[in-house]
């Protein structure tokens, strides 16, 4: 049998459906994803947008992997079981030279060699399943707020200061004026609940910390929501329970992808532990014989609570009642302490929140303690002309994707990570 | 009758809602709009995120507009028609000083003040009306693309190097590197084919551009789609088509807003007219006496073939076949001219869009026409490694805002605008 190189006038099939053309012929597009010669015969796995499957035949002459294919053959059981290709024809669309790393084997390349090549690397099949979640995970997010008659913001990234204070923010000429990159949409986001009193905005921010963890990024993308009308952070803790819930239900409805990356999705529970800062030290302290400096749990307080709060059942737990020392200026104050809180998941902190002050005096003595007065004078006269009471909180979409799938680095959650050694690719 | 502070055990009830609760008892949650005294009584509207509604009572003692409310009373009927509020009590959640303009007279002050005010004035009806249609245009784009399988991306806004060269970049340090930030996603969405084939972002993209026009922003959403496997540019015209019509059934669902705006939604034909740009140019020359210096249209060029197709019943049109030296060096050439297009709607353009060069011997030899050759190398180095067909497209969503609504500047269209004079609020 000769191969043919003149296409059947057939609809494209995506590997996903091919379940349904057994025994029927049909026309396929997508990239040779590995090649082997076995006994006479040519195997090759053809990969596209939807999964991978294997075509035979025996006289087929393949370019190199990563090339571009229309192949076209008869869709037959294989004799291993599952479905394979009997080939009878394919043309290359786009031939590629012989790559760097193998992409069915990126599990062996080293990881900063894996993000030198992102451009490439981004095709594998563990790869892009895991940014297929990250999609899924904005798509919960907002389809949690939509569902809540949140109005969708954008929020400038171009800003003249800082909504915590000049400590690391990039910094820029903007026609003469000095500029920096928006490190949150914090103030903003405050500013339109005066119109929308429920906005969320999902957009990235920018972290000019000189750290380069497994943990953190410089830029990455927020999850911002802020609601009006709120009687405390409970109201706020309570919305953003719901969210978690719909992303996670998002994400569960991908299902290759969370088999290929062997992911277990976490339950959420209706009501998500809560624990006070204070009350969460002592615990640690009590239980655990860890005490720490700070007032801020650190990271192995945090990994602590995690385990502790995950042997009773949540994978999740709030940390309630921050010290105001923690906190930024815009946090409303309870007491010594404030109405701020965290969320961990599996020990690692994914949020920060709280209700916030929207009384005008008492924002303005709270700006003025920060010393960041001057700088925050658009926002501060807001809150002049009546703010109702209203809260809000931010999740790091890729950190949550990370946490979500077990990844060890929080860089395979984003397509081009940034950090403070890598601006390129 | 004495007014109560203490509120009812009430639900909350949207202004929206009221005809469900004609006769009965409701509490409100909202903004005073404006109060008037009229023959001994009290008149105030009420303003919440979902509409107005006036309230009377004789003893009433209120704040200053915009200072915020719950408001308890009984749905009645109003002596002119329509609803209104005979209000039992209300408590002061947050009082406002006298404001600097009054919201439901913006219409009357200068653009620039207002813009000025811009955490203010975005209370008033009609500019957050134009953001509540921003956020309708997002969704539609969204969910067009999601319905064809497309991944949703977020591609890196710090980079080394732009899409079309160092002009209009805002540039930055970045730990010790010379950083910018991103015009266009446009090469990282090509380099993300590889592992999806179709994807799209909803993202900033920033122009260090020094106009203050009214069709200009320095910061502005990119909506940007790219797809695989395409014969010509005429499948990406035609996706284009598909999703500016979801977009325009998503903005028509926004019924309050539009008959608030006075504004009228444009149908999108089946099949979008397309004309060649030595087409277009010669028509202009034939038919309406103007001739115009470089190979792109200009604005009068646009404006006058906008005015063209429209007496022909298209308020949108495709210019296709552009010169090589009016478009990106990444752009698939065609003869002396290329498969990149502009889409014009109302006689503006709202889109660049094309086949994208995809062998990499090609692609090489446009960079180095280009000069760009050395900053592109991360991009064009993936192609080497097998790239199918390709193509795709851009809408500015700010200024399809604008001109879906008719507004005169398209400041109006975005929460915080940024042109070369502006960067605050």
């Amino acid at each position: 049998m000769s191969i043919s190189s003149s296409s059947p006038a057939l609809p494209r099939t995506l590997i996903r459906n091919l379940p349904q053309f057994e025994g029927q012929r049909v026309r396929l597009l997508g990239t040779l994803h590995t090649r082997r010669n076995l006994g006479g015969l040519q195997f090759l796995v053809l990969r596209d947008r939807s999964g991978t499957v294997q075509a035979v035949e025996q006289h087929l002459d393949l370019p190199s992997p990563e090339s571009s294919l229309e192949l076209w053959g008869t869709v037959v059981r294989a004799p291993k079981g599952g479905l394979e290709i009997q080939v009878e024809g394919l043309n290359t669309l786009s031939s590629a030279q012989t790559t760097p790393l193998e992409i069915p084997k990126l599990a062996l390349v080293h990881q900063a060699t894996a993000l030198d090549w992102r451009g490439l690397t981004v095709r594998g099949l563990r790869e892009r399943a895991i940014l297929k979640i990250l999609a899924a995970v904005l798509r919960g997010f907002r389809a949690a707020l939509d569902a809540e008659d949140f109005t969708e913001i954008s929020t400038p990234k171009l800003v003249s200061a800082g909504a915590e204070g000049g400590a690391n923010l990039f910094a820029l000429d903007y026609f003469g004026q000095a500029a920096y990159l928006a490190q949150s949409p914090q103030l903003y986001k405050q500013m339109m609940l005066g119109a929308f009193e429920r906005v969320y905005e999902v957009g990235p921010v920018f972290r000019a910390e000189p750290h380069a963890t497994s943990r953190h990024l410089n830029e990455y993308l927020s999850l911002d929501a802020e609601l009006a009308y709120i009687s405390s952070e409970e109201d706020v803790m309570e919305l953003e329970t719901r969210v978690l819930g719909r992303i996670v239900q998002e994400v569960s409805g991908c299902a290759a992808e969370l088999d290929l990356l062997e992911a277990k999705l976490p339950e959420v529970p209706a009501q998500i532990p809560r624990i006070t800062v204070a009350d969460a030290l002592e615990l640690l302290r009590r239980e655990y014989g860890y005490t720490q400096a700070g007032p801020d749990p650190d990271h192995e307080a945090e990994r602590l609570l995690g385990e502790h709060f995950a042997r009773a059942g949540s994978e999740w737990v709030f940390l309630t009642r921050f010290p105001a020392s923690a906190r930024p200026f815009y946090t409303y104050p309870e007491g010594e302490e404030t109405r701020g809180f965290d969320l961990l998941f599996r020990g690692t902190e994914i949020t920060s929140g709280g209700q916030r002050i929207h009384d005008y005096e008492q924002l303005r003595a709270a700006t003025e303690r920060s010393g960041l007065e001057a700088s925050l004078q658009d926002y501060t006269e807001i809150f002049r002309y009546g703010m109702p009471p209203h809260g809000g909180f931010a999740i790091g979409a890729e950190r949550l994707t990370a946490l979500l799938l077990g990844l060890g680095n929080i860089r395979l959650a984003r397509a081009f990570p940034r950090d403070c050694h890598r601006l390129t690719p």
